[in-house]
C-alpha cells in the first residue's frame, strides 16, 4: 500500500495512473502538484487527486512515492525543487517518453545519489491530454517500460513495477539506450513525419481544396499530429539524437524512393510496398 | 434507369459501386469482368453481379455504361481490348486515383474520339480490397470527383453525376491537373511516407523490439501501408509528376525539421508543431 503519493502534472497520463492505483486500492492519498489551480481543482472535483499543492517542494514531504508526469523540459526544475525535500525512502518514477534525458537530468540534480529513481514509461496515450481525459483503464494490457540504471534500489524499482502491474499493465526492463532508440523509431519518428506532412500541406497555395479533399485514411494518419506541440517539443529535443538518427536513415529511404519513382523503377516501388504490407500486416497480427 | 452495366475489375470500390446502384433501383443488368473466374463467381454468388465475361470485348457489347475499376496500370490495354466493340452512346467512365493518365491512355486509343469518357475518382475506400468487402454505403456522404475535359459530352458526364449521386456522394468538378495536384498532396503523399516508414523499420536490425513495442498511434499512422502494393505501384507510376513534386516539397521541410533538431531551434520545432496541430484540428472539425 501506498500511503501517500505525490503526482506532479495532472494530465491524462498521471491522472489515469492515479485512477487505476484507486481502482486496485493501492493508494490512500494522492497530492496533485500543478502550476494551474483551476486544472488542479478540476482533478480534485473528479476525484483523481484528494488535495493539491502548487509548491513540489511541499508536496513531496513524507511522500513514499512521486511520480514526475511533466513534460520532459520541465524535469530538471522539478528535480531542483524537490531535490532538498525527499526523504531516503521516497521512490521517484517517472513516465517521460524519453528516458536518456531523465537520467542525466537526475544524475546532474542529485549528485548520483539516484537509487530511489527508477525511470518509466508507459506505453500508452491518445492525442488528447488534461486530466478530464483521463480513465482507470489506459493501461490495461498495455506495456510499461522500465529503464533501471546501475545504481538502482531493488527495492524502489519493485514498488513502481507493483504499481504498474496494478494498473493492468505488462512491465518490461531494457536500457535507457535501447528505450530510446526503439522509441525514437516507433513513436517520435512518426509524429515527425505526421506534424511534417501536415506542415507541409498546409503552407501549400491550394490548401483550402487539400483539406476539401482530404479523405479518411488521412484522418487516421495524421491523427497523430494533433498532439500536444509543447510535450513533442520536449520530447524531441530529449531524444535528440536517437531521433534524428532514425529521421537520417528514413530520409535517406525516401530518397531512393522518390529517385526511384522518377527513373520509372517499377520494380523497386512494387517491392518497398510490398516488404512495407508485409511488415504491418504481420505487426497487427501480432497484437 | 442503366439497362446494361459493364464492370470491368471486381472488386471493393467496383463492388460497392453496382451494390449501391441496384440499391437505388438506377441498374437493370450488371456484366462483371475479370481475369480470375472464382472471384466473379464469388462475386456472382454475392449477388454483385449478375453475370459475368472474361473477355472484355464480349462484355461491351450493347452496354449504356461502362466501369473501368482496374488498377491504373491495366487501363491502356483494357480500352484497347474494349475499344473495337463500344457502341457511339456508351458512356465510359472509370474510378481511378489518377486521372492525368486515363486520359493520356485514352486520348491515345480512342484516337482524340473521347466525348463518351468521363474521368471520375471517388474518394472513398479502405485499406481493404475485393470484392468480398464491398458494401452499398461506401460512397455515401462521400466526394466523387470528375474531371470533364474539352470534348466531353453533356450527356456522358449527366449520366455518371446521376450514377455517383445516386450513391449518396457528393459530385465534384474540377481539372484534370489540379485533380491530381491535390491527391498527390492528400492521398499519395501519406501513403508513400507510411510505406516507407513501415518498410525503413522492418529493415533495420531490432526491428522484432520496434515492432514490439509499437503502440496505438503507429497502427493508426501506418494502416494505409495495409494497401494493395499493386494498386498503390500503378497510382504512384500513373501520378509519379505531381508525385514526386509533393514529396520533394515535403523532403526539403522534413530536412528543414531535422536541421532544426539538430541545432536546437526550439522555436523552428516549437511552431512547426503548432502550425500542423493547428491546421489538423481544422481540417477534422471542418469534417
Amino acid at each position: 500500500m501506498i500511503n501517500k503519493l505525490t503526482l506532479i502534472g495532472v494530465g491524462l497520463i498521471g491522472g489515469s495512473l492515479v485512477r487505476a492505483l484507486r481502482r486496485a486500492q493501492l493508494v490512500k492519498e494522492v497530492i496533485g502538484v500543478g502550476r494551474h489551480v483551476a486544472n488542479l481543482e478540476l482533478a480534485k472535483g473528479l476525484g483523481v487527486i484528494d488535495d493539491y499543492e502548487t509548491d513540489p517542494a511541499l508536496a513531496v514531504i513524507d511522500a513514499d512515492v512521486v511520480v514526475l508526469a511533466v513534460p520532459l523540459g520541465a524535469m530538471k526544475s522539478i528535480m531542483q525543487a524537490i531535490a532538498p525535500h525527499l526523504s531516503v525512502s521516497t521512490v521517484l518514477t517517472d513516465v517521460g517518453s524519453a528516458k536518456g534525458s531523465v537520467l542525466a537530468d537526475a544524475k546532474t540534480v542529485f549528485n548520483d545519489r539516484i537509487e530511489n529513481l527508477v525511470p518509466g514509461h508507459p506505453i500508452a496515450g491518445t492525442e488528447k491530454s488534461g486530466v478530464e481525459a483521463s480513465f482507470a483503464e489506459l493501461f490495461q494490457q498495455r506495456r510499461v517500460i522500465l529503464t533501471p540504471h546501475a545504481a538502482i534500489s531493488a527495492t524502489a524499482l519493485g514498488v513502481v513495477r507493483q504499481m504498474w502491474q496494478a494498473c493492468g499493465a505488462e512491465v518490461i526492463e531494457m536500457s535507457v539506450e535501447h528505450h530510446d532508440e526503439v522509441l525514437a523509431a516507433t513513436s517520435h519518428l512518426p509524429h515527425m513525419l505526421a506534424y511534417a506532412l501536415v506542415d507541409t500541406l498546409a503552407r501549400m497555395e491550394d490548401r483550402k481544396d487539400i483539406f476539401d479533399y482530404a479523405a479518411g485514411g488521412f484522418r487516421d494518419f495524421t491523427r497523430i499530429a494533433s498532439s500536444d506541440p509543447q510535450m513533442w517539443h520536449d520530447i524531441t529535443m530529449a531524444n535528440q539524437t536517437a531521433l534524428v538518427e532514425v529521421m537520417k536513415r528514413f530520409r535517406t529511404d525516401l530518397d531512393q524512393l522518390i529517385t526511384a519513382i522518377e527513373s520509372n523503377d517499377s520494380v523497386f516501388v512494387q517491392e518497398t510496398f510490398e516488404r512495407a504490407k508485409k511488415a504491418r500486416d504481420a505487426f497487427c497480427d501480432s497484437k
